[in-house]
Parts: C-alpha cells; structure tokens; sequence
C-alpha cells in the first residue's frame, strides 16, 4: 500500500519514479496559457487569507459545492471568507476521484508545508496556517518563483493597455510575462456587447471604424501592439467554429448592419466570422505567432445563475457538435495560401480527441517541428484519465516526442502544481511502457523526450 | 491466478476486499428504476422452469443466441421451454466477455447454489436443479427477499390502475413496490396508437379530451393519482429530446390536428413534445417527484423483426444524435422559473459520458446534495468497461459520493446480481485508488461513501 | 523489467503467453482485406532496397516524418532512397508510443533477423543488412510464404481485367489471390471523374451505358466476372455514407444529368448514391458474398497537397459525423427484403465503436453465426488502445468469439507482423480475463475461440 500522494504519487513503478526524478521534476514552466492578472504579477499581490486564493475565482471548486448542496451564500455570496472556506473545507473529503481533490492537497503540500488531508476537523489549523504564510511572504511573485516559472502567457482583450505587461518587463528583475492576443469579442458579433467593444477599439487604436476594413486595421494595429510588447501567441475560444466563406464585400454590409443594431441573419454571422478569423490568422503568420483555437464548449448553459453571476461561474459544459468538416476548411484555407500559422488545437470533449489529433496530422510539415499541435487535455479533462488518454491518443496517432506539454489555464498562482500532475502521469506512462518492454530501456533518449516535453519544446517553439 | 468468479470476484487487492465485506455486501438494495411486474409480485408468482425467468422476456440473452445462429425458433419462437434452455446453454460459452456471461453464473450461485459453468455438458443438471428449486420455494417473493430488496420502483403507464400496487401495500407484509409514472405515449404524439392512448387515458381520467388542456389536465390527475399511491418519481424515453417552443395555441391546434388524424410537421411535433414535457416536469416538481431522462437510443431498427416480434425484443441499438443543446434548454426553461424538479439523466451512448456529467454539473445547486444526477451505466453499457468509465467520469467531473448507485432496469427478477456487480467494481475502484495512494486509507471515510452509493444516498433522496 | 519487444511481448502474464505460444502464433493468415498489388504477387516483385518497401507507399510513416519536420523532398520527393531512409532513421526514435514504432521492429525482427533499434545511429548497417537480404531471396512470394499467408483479398477497381489475379491461379503454386469488388467510383457521381469511369466500364463490360438500367447492367456484368474469379468479398468507403429514397425513374433522369455533366443538387446525389449501394448490395446477396462498408472518414483535408500528390498521401482524418440513421435504413431495407448479405462494418473513428457493435446485434440472425460482423480496429486505429478498445467492445455488446479478426489493410508485404500484434493482445486480454477469475481456466475452450478468431471464422466465413 502506498502511502497517500507521498513523493511517489501517480509513480507506480522504478523507471517511472526514476524518469520523474531525474528529468522531469526539475525542469522550469513554461506556462504558455493562462488567465493570470498581470496587474496582480506587477503589484506583486499580497493575500490576506487563502479564501482569496481558493474560493474567490475557482469555479471548478464552485461546481463541487453546489452538487454538495452548498447554499450560493457561501459560494459567491456574502458569507464571510472563513465560512466559505469552512464550506469548501465540508465539501473536499467527498470530492475523491476528482482532481480538485489531488490539487487541493499538492497546494497544501506545496506551497504551505501541510501534509494533512483538508476535513472539518483540520480546517481551523489549515485555516490559520495558510494564512500566516500568505501574510508573511507568500506573495504572487514569491509562489511564481517557488514553482519554478519560467514564462507566464497571460490572456488579455485586444483593447488592453497592456501596461502591468510593461510594468513587469520596464522593472525588470522578473520572468518573461507576455499577453496573448484574444479577440474573441470581435469575433462574436451577435453578442449585445459587439458593439461596445467595437467602441473600445476605437478609442485604443485612434481608428474610426466605420467599416469593415477600418474594424481589420485597428484589429491588426492591436496585434501589431501586441507583438512589440513581446506576443507570442494569440487564443480562439470558437463556441462553436464555423465556416462559411463570403466576399468582402458581403462581410461589410453585414459588418455595417451590424454597427447599425439591424439584426443578422446566421449565415450573415458565420461569413463576418469566418472572414476575421481567416484575416486574423494571417496576421498571425506574418510575425510568426501560434494561433490557438479551443472549441467544443456549451458556455452559459443556466440562464438564472447568468444573470445573477456572469459567465465563467461554473454553469459551462461539454459540447457535443460537430466541428471537423468546419475546421478544416478553415486550416485549409490558410495552408493552401502558405499562410497558416503555428497552431494549437483544443476540443473540451474527449471523444472528440482522435478527431483532433488526425486534423493536426494533416497540416504538419512545412519543415517545422511539431507545427501543428494537438493541445493538452483542457478544463474540466485535467484529471489523472483526461490528462493519460491526451498523451496516449497523441503518441497512438502522431509525435509525442513533439508535444507542447501542460499549461495551467488557471486563474489561481497556486495552479502550477497541474504541471507537477501531468509530469508525474507523462513519466509513469513512459516508465510503464519501459518495464512493460512496450519502449527500448534507454533512460537518456526517454528521459531527453521527457525534458523536451515538460519544457523545451515550449521554449522553442515560442522562439522560433 | 484467481480461481473463477470465486468471493473474491472482481476485487483484486485487499482493500477492495475489505470495502466491499465490510460496507457494500450486506446494504439493502433500493431499486429505483425496473420493468418488473406488480402483478408478479402481489401473485407472487412460481415459475415452471429455469426458461421462463431467463429467457421468455430477455432481450439481451436473444441478441447473443441470434449473433450465435441459433434459429429464431429456439429464441422467440415455438421450440420448447427446455430447447431453448439448451440453445442458450450452447450459446454461453462463446459469449466471454459479455456481462451476460458472468450474470449468469452469478445467477446460478446466488439463487441455485450452482458452482458449475454453464455448457452443453452441464446444462442438463442445472435445468434439473434450477426447476426444482423453482417449483420448491423460489417464488418472486422469496427471491426478491433473497436479494434484501428494500425498495422496488416498477415502470407504469399513466392509465396503469395500479392496482397490484395497492394489492401488495394491503396485503402488508412486504417492501416497498411503488409506480413510475412513465408518459411516453402520451408525449410520442407522431405514433399511430397516440390516439388510442388518448382514449384510454380519457378512460381511466374521466376527463373527456377534447383539446390540450383536456388533455394536460387528464395527466395531472393520473401523477395526482400516481403520487396518493406512493410514487416518487416519473421516466421518460426521449428518442431524441427536442427543444422547440410553441405558444399553447399553437400546441392546442397541433394537438387537434393529431386528434383528427391529421399529419403533423416535424417542428409540430417538437412544439408539442416539448410543451408537454415542460408541463409534466412542473408536475414533478410540485410533488417532489424526480424525473428521469433516458436519451441516446436508436428504437427498432429492424422493421421486419418489428412486425413479428413489436418492440423490446433485440432490435435496439446506441444513437449517436446531438442532444446536448435541446437537454440544456429543456432543464434551463425549468430552472429559470424555479421549477426544475430532481433529476436523473442518462445516456445510451457512452461517448457522451462526459457531456452529460457536466451538464448535471450545471443544474446542481439549491441548497439539494445531489439534485441533477448522472445516471449509473445504462442497458448495453451495464458490462465492467461500461460501469467503471461511468464511476470514474462522475468521480471526474462531479461528486462521486452523492451518486444514486446502482438500479436493475431489468425485466427479471433475477437479475438482482446486477447491485452485486456493481458494488464489487465500485469496491474495486476505491480500494485501487487507497492502495495507490491517490486516497487516504481512511476505510471508515470511504467505506460510508460506499454505503451511501449503495443504498444510502438513494433511500434520501427519494425520502426527502 | 520486461526486455524491449522480446518473444512475450505484449504478454504480460503467463496465461497470455501460453495462449499466444500454443494456440495463435502457428495459425495461418487470412487477410481478408488489403491493398497489395496483385501484379507484384504474380510477378515475384524483388526491391532493391527497404526504402521501396517501407516509404515508397505508406502514408503512415509520412505523416510522422511531416509532423518531425522533415522536409517533404526525403519523404515524397526527389531525395535519394538512401537519404530517404536516413531521414526515416532520425524520425523513429521520436515516435515512442506510436504503432509504427513497434511495427518498424517487428518487421526487422521477423523479415531480417535484425534486432537492433532503428536511429541514425544504427541506420547505416540496418540500411545494409535489409538491402542485402531484400536482393537475396526476400521477393514478394518469399515473404507472403514466410508470413505463413493462407487467403489474400486485394482491392480492385470493378473495371479491373484480373490478369494478374488469374495469372497466379493459373501458375498454380501459391495461395488464394482473390480480388475484392470496390465499386466507389461509381457511386461517388459527384466527383469530376466520374464520367471517365463509366467511359472505363462501357469499355470493359462492352455495355453501352446510356442509362441508369446500363449503369447497372454493366456493374452486374462486372461483379459476375469478379465472381468468376473467385471474388467472396465487396467494399466500399462511403464519405459519408447516405440514405435517401429515389424511384428508378429518378435516378435514371440524375444519371443522365450526370452524363451530360449537368450539376447534381445533393438531394439527388444521395438518391443516386443509395440506389446504387442497394442494387450492389442485392448483388452481393445473390452470389454469397461479404459486404464491407468503410465509414468515418475526412478525405483529402489539405488541398495543397492534395494537388500535388493526390489521395491517400497522409492527409486524411478522422470524421465525426452522424450515420446510424442512414446506416441503419440502408441495413433495413435490404433486410426487410430478405436481400442483407453478410457485412463487415468499419468505422475510423472509435468514439463509435459501441455504435456499430450495436447496430450490428440489430442485423444478426438468419441462422448464419456471425453474419453481421463489427470489424477491427481501422486505419488509424491499429494500436494497442485501439485494437484493445475493439476487441473488448465487442465482447462488451456481441459474442467475440464469432469475430472474424485481423487483417492488415495495408500497401506493404511486411505488414503482416500487425497480425502479430493482434494476436498477442487478443491473447494478452483473454490471458488476464483467466488470471483475474474473469473467464473460467479452460485453456483449451478459450485456445480454441483463439484460434477461431485468428483464422478459422474468417476461413468459414468465406467458405460458406
């Protein structure tokens, strides 16, 4: 019997613990998706309790307590932050099985030396524990250092200043911490907001956009602004994708319509998609950037809790469409014109993974290694059997070897312990093949794929 | 080696032995969803032969004796009760990995005492030794008593008198037998018999049907009716669901149209089917009743079988239909006017594992642990592979521990085995994870979480 | 520690091992399926290398090369067979975990007494090694022989003359050649070749094909011949398959639309499409032959490439499209007319495997075990997940032992070691099912399924 997650855990044989220990455990992040506050980095942020931490923004952990039965006020209402944490502290000994639970205890472990299992009974230790460190010196820059960070990409509006970006840079005694350009507000514009955000730009760019060609010179000055700030990379979320190709000419009236408030037809809608995202893409090409494309979410399924909390509050579930025929016209749009980017594919819905992965086999080449990439397991697949039938779909049906490697698409700094997670299952996999005689016993070469996939590979290919 | 489905079947580390002995083996069983028949029940039918119970309704042993060869004759047909036992025992040995293969033995050893595996060889004896023990005192009481059963949900039309129902709560001195009430004819407006059923409805209700609300008013009178009998919760085949919202003037004309014979338009028929859904599921609500959603079927796929044989006799098989949108709609048209009542979903297909689990994730909440389930491993899926991705995705992405466990849906009264199954592989689970340490080994802890998976958490949930 | 791919590789208990060594490993091949070219059977073809053998053809290996980024020049271009094979060298020890990594040492172990690992390191003298042996003795006809082949079917356009395949028959010393009737260019009337096709078939069949009725005729002539030469199978690869109902009087107006290259609107296309498929299908009926139906798949995804190199170069994916409802018409109207021949169904993406392997239980019966056969793992899906996912979903839904097993759907003579791999995890499954209590032990009972699988139901299957 192993002892609960000790510093064997998800290593269950001697060439995996040996892989970990040797290669991967080591090796810095390279964290090229997340939805981190640079303000918060800049400011290196101090918390008061590990409420904020935890609870203020993590509507994973918000989806467990409502199936707990939690009531709302302890989640996101006004309970006080010690009740809240009092709630999650009830809720965490029946989330076995789910990788909140693994998470939670490595964050315990990790980042404030406790080796207890979070209950009722622990809580009030854990409780003051936690937050003596947190007040002491467990700011926002001391945890990115402590886990070893080597770059951070965070997730920002065409429209940001970017000046925390700057900041961090100008100050200059930090990581690489550079924005990724997300103009998926531009994208969707059947959203009651197109039209503020169309604003928004205006006034960020010092470009009137009267049409459709003015909205594409403002979107590529934006970009433009981006890539002097160090971009490295630019992020879809296509809910769902589409394609459907129309003129120039169509997309401007339907662009004009739009800033008019006339309502849009679909197909209209699908045409104004498609001709940004194709014109976006294409930017992106030209200074080199990775395109990331995430599709298969269902956002905003309980309209009640919408309107009370906003989006991302734990109401988005798994799709289940139809996306292949639409992405690949759209891949292939790009590629027949030599102008497809670097680009990184995620499907929320694990069925869907074989599709992914053979999609991306069909646009590799053009001399570069690994270009197109079948991302890690997204969101709500970040756990033990999402993250090994990930890596073992890409192994079964492309280049492991070449894989980008995890990311923590957190908005918590404690979140870097998933990279630890998927470390852990990538040498166990690998460890397993060897002792199983499924992989030659060749530690080096194994443990070198290893490295390049825990790091290097991202390294490279943002600086290619 | 492990010795054949010995007591140890199924779990193959100590802790897995040890949950199930000490927490899982000996809890009741609370069946909340089957086909069995009151009427059997409050006869307390005998059986004349080990056929009768195996084979006269078993759809699922057919499929195999058909994919085997065996003549219709021997399965469905008129070949004698002992020739089609000694069909099926040529069948069996061929069926190795098939759940069905090891219900069987299962079967055996709890209700016969029989250790032999069923073959040609042997299959004279054990027709023997089952018909004796049949024809002594293994009646569907005795039987039912064998399997401490504490609770039997059976499967009802709405104009379903109920009367072995009432039969069985007079005579007093059994478990609890009580109806589902499973409106599908009545929502299947697009059938030729939906007329028929309106008539009898019109029958049993005393609510002459003239329009929609005659007719809503007639099903409110049977769920009134259900609910004074004990009922708790409804059942609703949706092959597929639908979400297309008409106005009740619209439904009301749909409706008469129907009445008259007249043929209906696709989107006619989903106006209709989703006002009526809408509809009952306030009903539920009111009473407090859950509201089961079975979807992902593809119905009678062999139209010749069909004309012999009608439906439920082997022709059926896993749909591939996008669901989720209608599903989403459907539950966010009732939570956003707080009428969403508990709920149970699942799904044939179990591609859509996922989807399913987080769109409960979705619905959770209002202060009810557990409100939106995801179902256990329904029909086909009912094999190890089948139930352990259903464990292991609801442990993924929700709160294992308030899962409402296993049921039978089954047509046999045998079938009872299939709790036993369930709770090993649940066991099995657990105690894996303990072992590997990816849970405490806090056995008292995870040994109550099974016992609320095996028959605790159903017995509150459908108390409260 | 298990040695790297040693004589129990892929047995990773002693029941496996026993299984594989006493009853699979001997058991003739019976490749029911292929794309061997029969011209280079009855010619006795001799390669001056192993580069013509192993990347001349076998667009699974460029894929892996394009996704290494090596430039297409080494993998379809004007670079020398030797640097291509260097090239294949460096690719390899990145593809850990990929099927072709096994594969690659498989066929170097059996066909060249190699066991050595391919790298650049050891490229030189494998290149040597492999050369000499390929020069020597080891033509096509002496590693059919060395395979232990007992029934070659290859794929053959129905405008083939067969000369090749009579000519072997005739030089009278080798196994079973049999050619498979493939009629997808006369189904696919929207492709631009279309009317070539016919032109081919009005030549060949010596019909004049003015007419739908001449269409068919000629097809019919052509499966006659097929038949004469002892052809027992069809194919067809439908992308994706339909069904929509048409009378012939339409279908002959869309034929000869076509014939005058007037555009075809979809519905009409599927209308022509479907009454084709059931008027060969009713054929295939006639003279006892298997229907194989392939589906799931995006053709052609890269246009660019396309363009150059033409189809099937490593440019397709996996599909995720709806079919069981067309499927499943087609399957009915051929069965409520008495006329469903024997079927073998492949779907490329395994999200559907539960859906053909049900679909498959709605068909089978008539008396003939097996009929309805869910085929193994495709394509992309020949790896140890995908052949392992297969294998236990169809015990999981149908009987297994019926299943009429491997085969190798490949362009190169080297890969029968796939049967290898197939069988070794058919064993391995079966082996762990008997040490985990799961199966009874009876080796000679489940020996003899396994020899069944591995060759003795294909063998009756076609036979019958």
């Amino acid at each position: 019997m192993k002892p609960f997650m000790d510093e064997n855990f998800l290593l269950n044989c001697n060439t995996s613990i040996e892989l970990y220990n040797k290669f991967a455990k080591d090796m810095p992040i390279f964290d090229y998706h997340c939805h981190l506050d640079a303000k918060e980095i800049a400011e290196d942020k101090k918390y008061n309790n590990i409420t904020e931490v935890w609870l203020y923004g993590d509507h994973y952990k918000w989806r467990l307590m409502r199936a707990k039965g939690v009531p709302e006020k302890f989640i996101t209402g006004d309970g006080t932050d010690k009740e809240k944490f009092m709630k999650w502290a009830e809720t965490i000994p029946y989330c076995i099985g789910n990788p909140i639970y693994h998470w939670t205890h490595m964050e315990l472990k990790k980042y404030f030396d406790i080796n207890e299992i979070l209950s009722p009974k622990t809580a009030e230790h854990i409780w003051t524990v936690c937050n003596e460190k947190l007040k002491k010196d467990l700011t926002v820059k001391n945890i990115i250092k402590k886990s070893n960070v080597d770059a951070i990409f965070t997730t920002n509006e065409p429209t940001d200043n970017l000046e925390y970006h700057k900041k961090i840079k100008k100050d200059g005694d930090f990581i690489n911490v550079l924005p990724t350009f997300r103009p998926d507000k531009f994208i969707n514009i059947e959203k009651n907001d197109f039209r503020d955000w169309v604003k928004k730009l205006e006034a960020v760019s010092e470009i009137k956009i009267l049409n459709f060609d003015d909205l594409i010179n403002a979107l590529r000055s934006r970009i433009k602004y981006f890539n002097s700030i160090g971009t490295k990379i630019s992020d879809h979320a296509l809910d769902p994708i589409v394609y459907r190709k129309g003129t120039k000419e169509e997309v401007d009236i339907i662009f004009k319509k739009s800033l008019e408030n006339k309502p849009l037809e679909n197909d209209e809608i699908e045409k104004y998609k498609t001709k940004v995202l194709i014109l976006m893409a294409k930017e992106y090409y030209k200074y080199n950037w990775a395109m990331q494309i995430h599709i298969g979410v269902n956002r905003n399924n309980n309209s009640k809790m919408m309107k009370t909390l906003g989006p991302d509050t734990g109401y988005d579930s798994i799709g289940d469409y139809q996306f292949s025929e639409s992405l690949i016209k759209f891949l292939d749009s790009l590629e027949k014109k030599n102008k497809l980017p670097k680009t990184i594919m995620y499907c929320l819905n694990p069925r869907d993974n074989e599709v992914i992965a053979t999609i991306a086999g069909c646009f590799q080449g053009n001399e570069i290694s690994g270009r197109i990439q079948y991302g890690p397991a997204w969101w709500f697949n970040d756990h033990i059997d999402g993250m090994k039938k990930q890596i073992t779909t890409l192994a079964n049906y492309g280049v492991l070897s070449e894989f980008l490697g995890m990311l923590t698409d957190s908005r918590s700094f404690l979140s870097y312990t998933r990279h630890e997670y998927f470390r852990r299952l990538l040498c166990e996999i690998l460890g397993q093949w060897i002792e199983f005689g499924e992989l030659p016993n060749d530690i080096d070469a194994i443990g070198n794929i290893i490295k390049d996939i825990c790091y290097n590979n991202a390294k490279k290919y943002f600086s290619e």
